[in-house]
């Protein structure tokens, strides 16, 4: 396992806690290794605080711990149910965070009325089932409805989504959690407009193709 | 009084200022060492960025000061009151949470629409009578109202928790304040819908079970 | 001019930004020496990260600079007229917190339906009239509606605070914000109830004498 | 290019990030050299924490790259058509700031209700049209709206904001978001009312002429 995989995993679990994007120990990220299809991911009820790359476990796409002396997340089959669907997903993250959490406890999407939806999430951010928590089924709810959007609200539980790596999988929860309280705020007040299809279109194109720096496309992009 | 515990206590203490779920130095948590049966808690009105470990107060179960310098918490009697009652009750915190609190000011509990809440409090939050402040009154009510949540609101005041220790307590605190908020958000744009009774169960139960590290009987776990 | 309240105001000067109470360079707290009767005050339109005891301004009662190289703040005569009706004031503070301040846009008291509001400020948060900012006209309407209450909400512009010490007065800034904050979010959802006169005159009464550290009445407590 | 110029214009990058005023990496802050005309911008999609004077970018007014390894924010052409047209215009900002950003997804201009408004932006602040990201045409529209207001709300998408300075434009970015947050507050519990025209004249003057220090007006004012 690439010592780089297990910095960058770590770093982007505290940045949960650091960006509030969920309580005491209740977010997890994870990673996968391109080269072995291993994934890394957060021990089950550590603190972020204590948190260090070596204290991060090392699963099979099947479960198994190939490393590390803790157990790992409660929600591991959900994020090796999303990677074994996904070739392209190389990285996911589980978090509550509390404004996109509130349309999933109202079973609402999330509508494309600001830019940065259209432009990172391609649309509306779907909503899927209440699914119990802890097994792959909720994996397969979140593949079921993502469509091109990195991010899934899960009914009466939480945000998941993912990218080409973790660092990308963070990213959209944040920006995610941000856009959630715009529209939140805008909908307490009246009624903002989603952007037509062909504009929403044109944002997530644009952004695809001139955001952020030229790199290999070996190299996934921040 | 074992070192161990009084740096726990402290580092509790610290986080309700880091997490902003008291203003300035209104809350507190506590703990009881399991060998002595005494407590260990904040004294009243010392700024969290002024406490140590070794500022902290050592009382006996009938509110005696048993090592320190210091007046304790004015909640001392209170805390007090829930430990003789409940032997498996190793911290107690008191907050002043604002999303929380603002479910107490109404007389609400909080309704167990979201997974957090089912598996973390097992239902929803109670709401204690309104009870003066400072007497062990409060804490009766506490232990009154709480059934099996680790957190119970207090009418016109604030949120007591508890839990097998001082960071179990504080852990609820921090979770109840950020489920208090997705569900006040939610509130505020429609009708979230609460998880069955047996969902409620399977949710706890699963958590209960799954979560978090194995560990011996004899160390409570984080 | 002692080095320990130049200290002490720098510091609780920093705290403001800290807290988020204000944002950018506007809010300021200022403190009086008991033996000089001299006043220690922000400087205008320093950034609280530039802040150090040494750039503080110290002013006489009348707002003649004493000490110092820099512009005392536009606030300087309201924080005087505040002083020199008031013997008993070693601290004032200065905010625009945003949820106290949402009342004052509304020129709206924060009723006493907390504990906090009850024992900090004694009953209902007051409202001062419109008054232009930079005079000491407006210290003479936080002065006319005070009463007993440490914190006064000024209309259509912030919030002011006042405490035997700068600390006293940051302190009342901050558990305003909480208050308000709460009581806030409980409107939204409801109608909270207002303790009745003779409660909030016990919490009042039982807060100012049991809480906090016994010190000697020369030595104003925090 | 001084190196002055760079560090400023870095520092207030990270202010963004650190002052919650769009999330990961989508705000942006350049600013201009008076002697060379150049300008300092923010390279695309790079993290906050990795930003250092040296990774910045520094382009001419048609952005033509002069200096720098990485790409310009995708955000440059529109920076540099304010520039162009804007003599006085030493620094701009661009941010999602939430709450100023429901206001832009409504299409509400934020009315004068508060003395900061009154102060730092000389009224309402107004909102712009919803014009395609990227290009010179949200400059444009940005100065058709802007009047005297150092802000403009741009609908469906968020905030840009100048000054004198690239620390002017970032004040006027977060002082911009605290009175968002204040009247989306009020607007939820009532009707706040705006200044009348003569007295938000009066504010506006009162301020420009006697906050903050004394500085040659070589030296732009923080």
């Amino acid at each position: 396992m690439h010592e780089a995989l297990r910095d960058e995993v770590c770093r982007m679990n505290i940045e949960i806690a650091r960006l509030g994007l969920a309580a005491w120990t209740s977010g997890n990220v994870s990673g996968r290794d391109p080269a072995s299809g291993l994934v890394v991911i957060k021990p089950s009820g550590v603190l972020y605080a204590d948190l260090r790359p070596d204290t991060l476990v090392v699963v099979d796409l099947e479960g198994r711990v190939v490393q590390g002396d803790l157990r790992p997340s409660v929600d591991t089959a959900t994020h090796l149910a999303i990677y074994r669907s996904r070739p392209d997903v190389g990285g996911v993250a589980h978090t509550h965070s509390p404004y996109a959490t509130s349309f999933a406890a109202l079973g609402q999407s999330i509508p494309a009325c600001l830019t940065t939806l259209a432009m990172e999430f391609g649309g509306d951010v779907p909503v899927g089932a209440y699914v119990p928590i802890g097994g792959e089924a909720i994996g397969r709810e979140v593949l079921r409805v993502a469509g091109r959007s990195p991010a899934v609200l899960m009914r009466v539980h939480g945000v998941f989504t993912c990218g080409a790596t973790a660092t990308a999988a963070l990213k959209a929860a944040a920006m995610l959690e941000e856009a959630a309280l715009t529209v939140h705020l805008a909908l307490l007040r009246g009624q903002p407009e989603t952007l037509p299809p062909e504009e929403v279109e044109r944002c997530y194109r644009y952004y695809h193709e001139s955001y952020g720096q030229q790199t290999p496309a070996s190299l996934p992009e921040v």
